[in-house]
């Protein structure tokens, strides 16, 4: 087999074999294909694309192509949930408790990220003494013990997804719904979980901007998934302004804790809501949907998720005060509201400038060197469908000594869009595929 | 500028900037463009090609990118000749004689290549004494004094296209107008002439297929000398059978000197006649196609064409003699006949097959570091619109101890294709584009 048959292939719109992917995904991750091969490559099949047996291959050779998460230590039906990635996303921190009060087992494992915000583990890290670094066998007994852990990337798992993404990234290879979707799913199938349900976002801020491409691309990780025997499920959620009302990731762990005390934004609840009953379907838990989301409302409302959260936060290092009492947590110089300059309705939220501006403060990475400044973040006040006069706070800005106050004040100024009539409110579920 | 938005913008269809092409060419060329991008650039201009304007920044930048040949020093208007390559294409070695037997001054730089037979100065080399490594200083000597000179590439031309070259070859990029049509015309441009006439050749053996495609890369290399202000025309001409009846590099010298003798094959002076109009009037000799057509024909009858050949092989080493007596030039173990099997005309002769077969027999290179043989060859006796019986000679198989002349043999009877009645025979000049 050649690699300059296999691009001289995709390139004329044939399909590649699952031989032919194994082939190059293999001599890719062994450094034996070089990279100016496998970039033509890319951007034939941006071109030509693949199809549905294809991208089940691709995800697979990757998935194959380095560690596996051994989670058959963990009892019970092991659920993962994975977010496309939006601004003010705190799910799993509310999620997670709720479903693991339920029985569910949640073994997360978080990447760090570039972005608006951290990932997961780094607003986790927002406690002090809370270890986003267990050892397999922590991790393994804290899920049997508690029913969640989250941790950060150990293993090797899918190098080769590693090596294309960082490729993709410098070859402009990076729109395409067939190698997003594998990509996504091979670090999902090696981290072992029996059930995966997708959060696919759509809108400004999310990666997909549309609802006609969220349901393309969650539909082919859902074929993937199946694909590769895990039971698996995609909401398609709208980011057509930022989920909740913080934005920044100490400001996002508040949130996700008034949030578990049941005095959290309706949207968030919602999200979590529906997102946790597939996974508890999933699991087992409960046979149908609206008695997952009975179930679920009620983890909030007898305090049960909450008592998983400082359970949890508690098994790995961090302390039951802080939950208590989370306002603590933040440690800013200044706290300074933006007014609006106009009367009327909020019609929309650019969520992609809101995330702009919690990365101007110093919230997000642009590289993976910076530092993230956990304290620092935006506090919207008003959401779409308020109505605001001239001089109202739109927002409060959490800001330090090295944050850049005034360019993040005009992105986030530059984020509200006004209308005289009161907007229509879109739907946050936008759709299910499963 | 970054690399990566000059690939983003090719991929969705963008016109790319004459400041875009020279950062990317000059950046490859310099090595601080990686091949990575460059190829997966090379893919996004397969699938949303360039236009004219790009095509032609782009041959410009490439013969740019090295150095230049100095042509000053000759007197006259400097007219080369370049052919997209066939199969038992000694054109050059006519053609050459004949113009500069007319006072046209042609510098020509060849390269040795690969393929079916070995380049214009392979062939030149079965001259014993004859060299194909002048001086600059004697190269511009020879054409001053003789008209003509036919050396080796000296100097760095066009080193990006080179480096393009190789890259696209194992990265399947070769096939697009735009990167065929600038990988020549910046060769072509570097080596200084003023006036440029292209044989672009079509049909099996040659790199276009048919007419159409032909026309295509014709007119976007006629585009592009004209744009960087050289005369230029493209003559199209067929490649439905091996041109003339040798194939091989020292048969190929025996058949030139016989066309000059006035000996030759009808189709190789018809095309060297229709060339050589286009480059006298270019360089102006005559100041139309069909005196010039005249003029030509003159020099074979009279001998001035003849005696300038020996002229110039004599300048650069060559013996007279040899181009008296050339069977001489051939020293093979055996010639071995081969029969026709089947009764009828011949209908075609797959050119490919022929040149697939000389090469079998050592003539040609597969990989730059291959030695060949300048003996060994194919003399057609038979050729397209010929009857035949079964037994009668198609051609003779010219072989020395290390030609694999079975399988030689098995591949040129495959070459041929009969029909019981008479072929209509395809005119040899398709077109002209000017």
């Amino acid at each position: 087999m050649r690699m300059v048959d296999i691009i001289s292939k995709k390139k004329y719109g044939g399909v590649l074999t699952k031989e032919e992917i194994e082939f190059f995904v293999k001599g890719y991750t062994k450094g034996e294909i070089p990279d100016y091969q496998i970039s033509a490559l890319l951007m034939a099949i941006y071109f030509n694309k693949m199809n549905s047996e294809e991208t089940l291959n691709l995800t697979l050779a990757m998935e194959n192509s380095g560690d596996r998460l051994d989670l058959s230590g963990i009892k019970g039906i092991k659920v993962d949930k994975h977010s496309t990635g939006g601004v003010g996303d705190k799910t799993t921190l509310v999620l997670g408790p709720m479903v693991a009060s339920l029985g569910v087992k949640l073994a997360k494992m978080s990447g760090r990220g570039l972005g608006h915000t951290g990932g997961t583990i780094d607003k986790l890290e927002s406690f002090p003494g809370f270890s986003t670094s267990l050892s397999e066998e922590q991790f393994i007994k804290n899920v049997n013990d508690i029913g969640m852990a989250v941790t950060g990337q150990t293993g090797n798992l899918a190098p080769a997804d590693k090596k294309l993404y960082a490729l993709r990234d410098v070859t402009a290879t990076v729109d395409n719904i067939s190698l997003i979707a594998s990509s996504i799913m091979s670090k999902k199938l090696a981290s072992g979980a029996d059930a995966i349900v997708l959060d696919v976002k759509c809108g400004s801020g999310a990666f997909m901007k549309n609802e006609e491409d969220a349901v393309i691309l969650a539909t082919e990780m859902v074929n993937i998934g199946k694909g590769a025997g895990r039971k698996t499920a995609a909401i398609i959620s709208g980011m057509d302004e930022p989920l909740g009302y913080a934005i920044g990731n100490g400001l996002e762990v508040v949130e996700a804790i008034n949030t578990l005390k049941g005095k959290g934004p309706k949207d968030l609840l919602e999200l979590c809501v529906t997102l946790g009953s597939y996974m508890i379907v999933a699991a087992g838990v409960s046979d149908n949907i609206e008695n997952a989301d009975k179930m679920l409302r009620k983890t909030i409302e007898d305090g049960s998720a909450f008592d998983k959260f400082v359970e949890f936060i508690e098994a790995q290092g961090g302390n039951r005060n802080d939950c208590i009492n989370p306002d603590n947590l933040i440690k800013v110089e200044k706290i300074i509201p933006v007014l609006s300059d106009m009367d009327g309705y909020i019609s929309y939220i650019k969520s992609d400038d809101v995330g702009m501006a919690s990365m101007m403060l110093g919230g997000g990475r642009k590289t993976k060197e910076d530092v993230i400044d956990l304290n620092v973040g935006i506090m919207l006040s008003k959401k779409v469908g308020d109505k605001v006069s001239k001089g109202d706070v739109l927002a409060f800005i959490y800001a330090n000594s090295s944050s850049d106050i005034d360019n993040a004040k005009i992105k986030l100024l530059d984020a509200y869009a006004f209308s005289d009539d009161k907007p229509e409110i879109k739907p946050l579920i936008k759709r299910v595929i499963s």
